[in-house]
């Protein structure tokens, strides 16, 4: 028997020329396949849109979450859905932000702008859990705000408040979490003024080695993935999280270390 | 019949062991192919010339303009002739610069240092025109203030403020007009109490790679950019440009965008 | 008859997971052949002990010097040892460092955090000396500040101060001498926080790569140092740099430029 079909994501298209992409799968939009597929599709619908020139993804919460991550029950699963989105899609892509840990933070790197609200954070935490960063999402955080930079970050499993995300240019704004959308919808206009053509090209052009470096190492990393999962170390480790995760304030398995916030000197 | 012959480059030798070299093709020192196997020709002669250990490029306009980018009615023809530029020469090298934008942004970026007047911007703003900013061009910029910003600025067409750009490090210095040629003067100097050896080498170490990679690339992006310009509508875009360029203030066909500003929100 | 045994290092193990490993070659801790083994039979010691999780780098010295860097009389002999400190350890690893040129910036760049005294100083100042940076010292910089900042300092020889130095990110902390320990405890502790299988495997992530090209160069790069030190121009340059240590204030052939801060605009 196949689960009930289902849709957490709202798509509103503007006349201005782009949609507006709401994440709303309670409590804390936790990324699995499921959520990856309907990802994917949306992307595939808006992309052969010709009416739509861009795209706002946002947390459809009433919670200042835009997304607590990968699912911690199906880590890795999604991969491939993943690799949908480091193509550098024709569309300019803009996501607004509240807390942003792991896949959250990785889906928001591969936009072209990204706006945070006051009291979100952002980061790749894995560390923290006693797994690691992915390697291409190490690598994508890298090409944002520098190897160095992120090297530091990720072993200390880093989620940074918003000025410090800003100074290090992981994300290029802040707004008021009211004000959110307003200031992504003026980003966007600024956008897309200029003629589709260049800029998509452009894209391409700073992008596609890397997307392509990505989809190569799809199968070296769902291996290694799957190694580093079942070894027992990770298994027990992922299990504490877990089982603090269903038993704390935090239930339904929230995933990617949603709430955790390492402490580190940066 | 040939066109009649003509230089549009000046160059003087410094006792103190470097060549300044004036780019003086009014109006706005566009670069066309014949511009730029000009300069490959001085270049080749600087460096065959044991008495000269650097180079400065100037303006010898007397507007603030260092060259207003290639020409647009032979965007991209001068392709092998720029490469000659990106293999890094054995000579310590220094553009200063009044306004900047696409070709004259990539000269001044395959230089060691770069000082601009206090009312230049410099860029690579072609996406404005609805043009992508060639491959190469992206990457070196990327190598010299980071991927990230560099993605923020080609995509939004963005030409910098000379302080915006010095806080990126995509120049060193500022300098008034008339005090430009001291302080490169300057900074030249210093670079050649160094003994040359030691330099070039690292120079090349820095750079060889990517210099070879960006000659590999020469024949596609040579196809590419043919398949680009002569695509319906970036002929229709780039006729526009033209069409607004001769018959308003900047008459001549300056290229790359010369005076268009992209609005941004960087 | 083979040289006494002698040791320059004292390994002191402590009960928080680390170990502080000091290194104690009067005057200025050059690196010659002998020292790198020393380091990297150290390394193999400690990384192979369950109880070791972190390693401290230190000096033993009075004054207030990390390394002076490679013994000018060997330059590139270590070069496979060094190469040994490429691949990341699965320790977390911390430098703390007075002055700290050449070879002894080079193996903090290997290192996960760096703190460095208020009167030290650090940076890659071959170029001063008429030699050139090693390739991949000067792509590891590039990695750590990113290549446009690595470029101009090593383009100029420039020793940074130690604010300047962690404005650009080479180093994480400055503290007082006397205080520089406890620093680095404080850091190290806060790394151990974290469990290990992630952060080891993230680093990893991160690095591998760049250490796998390291190797395969080892052999172009002996070979292009070799034919460099050999060059007549080189050999009077650096035949010049030991007459006037051995003349001058540093007698015993301290290397790697140790004191000479080259003048340079940065």
């Amino acid at each position: 028997m196949a689960d009930a079909p289902r849709n957490d994501l709202r798509i509103t298209r503007n006349a201005g020329g782009w949609a507006l992409l709401e994440i709303a799968r309670a409590p804390v939009n936790s990324m699995d396949l499921q959520l990856w597929r309907q990802l994917t599709a949306a992307l595939d619908e808006l992309e052969a849109d010709p009416q739509v020139r861009g795209m706002i993804f946002a947390s459809g919460l009433r919670r200042d979450v835009f997304t607590a991550g990968n699912d911690i029950k199906e880590l890795f699963a999604p991969l491939t859905s993943q690799q949908r989105y480091t193509q550098p899609p024709p569309l300019a892509t803009l996501p607004v932000a509240g807390a942003c840990p792991a896949g959250g933070c990785c889906l928001s790197m591969c936009c072209d702008y990204r706006i945070m609200t006051e009291s979100g954070h952002i980061g790749l935490n894995e560390v923290a859990l006693g797994i690691s960063v992915p390697k291409m999402w190490a690598g994508l955080m890298g090409r944002i705000i520098g190897t160095g930079p992120a090297d530091k970050l990720l072993q200390n499993a880093v989620l940074l408040q918003p000025q410090d995300a800003k100074d290090l240019g992981l994300i290029d704004d802040i707004a008021p979490k009211e004000g959110l959308l307003a200031a992504a919808e003026e980003v966007m206009r600024e956008m897309l003024k200029m003629p589709d053509g260049g800029r998509q090209a452009t894209k391409l052009n700073l992008r596609a080695d890397f997307a392509q470096e990505w989809a190569e190492f799809a199968g070296p990393e769902a291996e290694g993935a799957w190694q580093m999962l079942s070894s027992p170390a990770v298994v027990e480790a992922l299990g504490e999280v877990l089982q603090r995760l269903s038993g704390g304030r935090k239930p339904g398995g929230s995933g990617g270390g949603g709430g955790q916030q390492a402490q580190s000197r940066l």
